[in-house]
């Protein structure tokens, strides 16, 4: 069931939010010892949750009875924060944090926390994927990501600082809203670097990713129809400058904006390719740099930190501030650009992961591909929808410009219904 | 009558959209050649748009039938934008700008454009400001910030680059709100510094403010009541660090942290001089950087741009990569400074400006306090209320987190309400 159709049945009492919170609960029974996607479930904060809600006479929000996972780098009042580090103890967060917050003032049931990978960085829970136990679910938003590809809750809230929900999204197959930075408040969420780091959250669909974001950053006028019969332009970036993108995922995209241009859509080969280049090394330095600073208490034990988070750590710590300098000149620069780009088209398509989820949960993939707009702090929705001959997951990414995120909506809800289900044809590199 | 009143009597009927239209227009026709806020009254325009509000049947937007003027940097279809340079033409934007269409979508009642400085730089319009027709009303956002001041509408949008609302707010006796960098979309909206332009409006009161940030940007979940109970904690910044600040105006801030503090506030002195300077600077290197690029051809008929604007631009092409990488590089260190300093506090206080609005209407005072706030995009409201011995408005500005604007909303109403009315003591060194 959708989140929107979990929402009207809520609103016409066909369900209560204290069955959608046992259905949840039942859900993670039955699947939890496959996919592990869970730190904590508060079951019995969720139905006191439920039960409070029924209780209350009065306006309901617009998530009213909708169960929700919390990555566990979100502070959820009651509950211990870990950040998948053994560094965090046991003692639970005093507040919910702001995001947690404003869930809950839209009626939403908070049913726990999910897994993330170190700290949001590459060192894995023991989140399996959904579609494939063997193959990685992606990382850090992990656990949020395999939960909702799952069936077990319509939604879940997940970070980004490279390509921290993106990713998991499209190995798992959900939908996934990237917020554009600054977007919403980030006060009690355990960050990695404070001029990349973002919220978004993940739901089945695109429809449902809409659905959320008019519930929790929606402006109330009404609704604009003034663009929707302007032809939709759309950049198309096919991500290889930036690493081996799999025959399948140029195969996923190649459908997507054939069946575009065959509704009237217009599309056009994206050319800066230097230009994503330079941004994404620009983020791998800005990142690390910053998260030197933010994490550097935790390098004092170095011994409990992963090797590959210390990598990191002392990459930054060991950067010249000219490097820095530099890569944020680059970010700067290159905002000029892509703002020029964008003003003659509506968003850029391209693949949300270099292929599908590859095999083994020792690893998570690689973020690179979503490392030169997360430089931007654009808004970024990755459209499931399809698979390939192995039924893994294929995600594409839709990236827009902030304050437009209605308009990148309907352009992402329409190519999300263009995708035919039937798994690509297998290729002979693979 | 204030926004809200207003907006009331709209609902019950008491008056009409019409009627608002045409007081506001009558309000013009009696202060204009004092105040000389507008570029382009579209009278005409603005009663075809109220009438069609009391035809339509349907739900009414939270903004539905209030006047709104519209600075000149800001396309609204079917009227030039002039950017008050000579530069521009008179050929009429063909489209609105999302902004524009987002308060139309909203109900609200376009009455035309107001007077900006150069490209949102110093050189001055017509305006004068309404409290003294001697003094400047401040700029970039002159107009806007005149016209609200002097009663004659009760909202207009500005926007916001260095101190070009906060400062125009602070002088006219405005309530001005500086949205966070990238919440709204810039689209249709001419710009000077990409890292630094933001959006922003003025009303009569901070709650007026709040009410139109509710209406065009409000999460739609229940109002948080959660953090009203918790004490305010503010950090008083005296901003002598920046420039020579009036007494008149250390006494404005004296008054809103004694109130404060007799209210059960927490008020801690700021003690981060250095970082607050350092921030002011790398802001004015940005922006002639990035501006020099942004405003490129206009630098090939230099005659027809002011000096001081041809001096922006001519520093911006000659400053090196590096200067400008390095100011970038403060901005991102400084950040997570401040962002520590907040989590523990709720806001910053300091004085909007360096004092009341200087005499003449050749120049428009000076940005500086506004600088460092603008380069971390952080969300700023200016509180009116008192007023020096000669009657003119001194102005405070409040600085929070971005997605934390309810609280700050909260804590700059709580001030506004305990500033005394009657004018502050003459001091000797006037």
């Amino acid at each position: 069931m959708s989140l929107r159709e979990l929402s009207a049945a809520l609103r016409t009492g066909e369900t209560t939010p204290s069955s959608a919170v046992e259905i949840a609960l039942a859900c993670i029974a039955e699947t939890e010892a496959d996919i592990r996607a869970w730190v904590h479930v508060d079951a019995e904060a969720a139905r006191a949750a439920a039960r409070e809600l029924e209780l209350v006479d009065g306006p309901r929000g617009p998530l009213w009875g909708i169960p929700v996972g919390i990555k566990d780098l979100i502070d959820v009042s009651g509950l211990p924060t870990r950040c998948g580090s053994s560094l965090r103890g046991a003692e639970p967060a005093q507040d919910d944090a702001d995001c947690v917050r404003l869930l809950r003032e839209a009626g939403a049931v908070i049913i726990g926390k999910t897994v993330t990978t170190e700290f949001g960085y590459f060192k894995p829970g023991p989140t399996r994927n959904p579609a494939n136990l063997q193959h990685t679910p992606g990382g850090s938003s992990s656990g949020s990501a395999a939960a909702v590809a799952a069936g077990v809750i319509p939604l879940a809230l997940g970070t980004q600082t490279a390509g921290s929900l993106t990713r998991p999204a499209s190995f798992c197959g959900a939908a996934g809203f990237v917020a554009p930075i600054g977007t919403f408040s980030l006060h009690g969420v355990t960050g990695l670097s404070h001029s990349l780091d973002t919220l978004g959250f993940l739901a089945h669909s695109v429809a449902d990713l809409h659905f959320v974001w008019n519930a929790l950053a929606k402006r109330p006028g009404r609704d604009s129809g003034s663009d929707s019969d302007k032809p939709t332009r759309v950049l198309l970036w096919n991500g290889s400058g930036l690493g081996d993108v799999s025959t399948e995922m140029a195969c996923a995209l190649e459908q997507a904006a054939t069946n575009l241009g065959s509704t009237g859509g217009h599309v056009t080969e994206w050319s800066e390719h230097d230009l994503i280049k330079q941004l994404a090394e620009a983020h791998a330095d800005v990142m690390a740099y910053e998260a030197a600073r933010e994490r550097a208490a935790e390098l004092d034990r170095p011994e409990e930190l992963s090797g590959q988070l210390r990598e990191l750590l002392t990459t930054g710590l060991r950067m010249t501030e000219k490097k820095y300098e530099a890569a944020l000149q680059t970010v700067a620069s290159s905002r000029r650009i892509v703002l020029a780009l964008l003003d003659s088209v509506d968003a850029v398509l391209g693949p949300a992961a270099l292929g599908a989820a590859p095999a083994g949960i020792e690893a998570t993939g690689s973020p690179v591909l979503s490392r030169p707009w997360q430089a931007l702090g654009f808004p970024v929705i990755t459209i499931p929808g399809l698979r390939d001959a192995d039924r893994m997951p294929l995600g594409l990414q839709l990236i827009g410009l902030p304050g437009r995120e209605d308009r990148l909506f309907s352009i992402a809800t329409k190519i999300e219904s263009s995708l035919t289900p039937t798994p690509l044809p297998t290729f002979s590199n693979r």
